[in-house]
């Protein structure tokens, strides 16, 4: 029965990447660079952004090394237009699918047990406390860290 | 072990109940009463929306009738500003904490197999083809609801 919440968590997590990937594909480069509104983050933003965390997703869940820490510098440490020198839509796309391409094939890998097990930024003292710090809270965190942007892509301009 | 599933999701429901609960907590009547972003809904429309969706989470759900299926009219079937007579906010908020604890205590009762019975809006025959349309689904896919308002309100003025 544990196999069935695992799947559909992980559907759910698939489903929302599908979605935000084709709303990413269905802008053009001029929409990539507006602010969503007056002021708010630019959608290539929200892109780089989406490929960061999901990058961090690997060592986090102990699935293996990131590909591009770089990123963070631009994405995650500092707010949008505050680093001039970010890679392209075109690249930050492929890096999108790639990262989400290495994420679910090593999410089919693991075991139901497994995604009980804590996250690489939880220490064992303080996991022996705080049993929910686990794989499968980061993989419900990000779903839902993926509708927030979602819900605010859909106001962009295309 | 199903049972630990069970309970992040929920814990995560709750912790998203929260959140969007302290947010609208924090706007004024002005801030309820303005578009987010220009042409876009305002918050005292979400609000309704939300409490809409999650009272209608109680028959989806198996677990009980609805309080308030007048207020599909204006926030669910019609988009914002449609129809004009809709309860306060503070009446609104009032009812968005009634449901989430309706919703909450009816939770804490479910066991993990209950948890993936079938929701009402799928025929037996359908959900024997189609598994996953059960209420863990419908838990699963309201908390990314909520996620996605919520991006949406953290861009709104106090």
């Amino acid at each position: 029965m544990e196999q069935t919440f695992v799947k559909q968590t992980i559907a759910l997590w698939e489903q929302s990447v599908k979605r935000v990937t084709d709303t990413f594909k269905g802008f053009s480069e001029e929409a990539f660079q507006a602010d969503i509104a007056p002021g708010r983050n630019r959608p290539v933003y929200m892109l780089g952004h989406l490929v960061a965390v999901h990058d961090r997703m690997l060592p986090l869940l102990g699935l293996g090394a990131r590909n591009w820490p770089e990123l963070d510098a631009a994405f995650i440490r500092t707010p949008d237009r505050t680093v001039a020198d970010i890679p392209s839509t075109a690249d930050l796309l492929a890096r999108f699918d790639q990262v989400n391409a290495q994420l679910a094939a090593k999410f089919a890998e693991l075991t139901p047990a497994q995604w009980l097990e804590k996250h690489a930024d939880v220490s064992a003292e303080d996991f022996a406390k705080e049993p929910h710090r686990n794989r499968f809270n980061v993989l419900l965190g990000r779903t839902s860290h993926i509708a927030y942007h979602q819900g605010q892509l859909v106001w962009a301009k295309k």
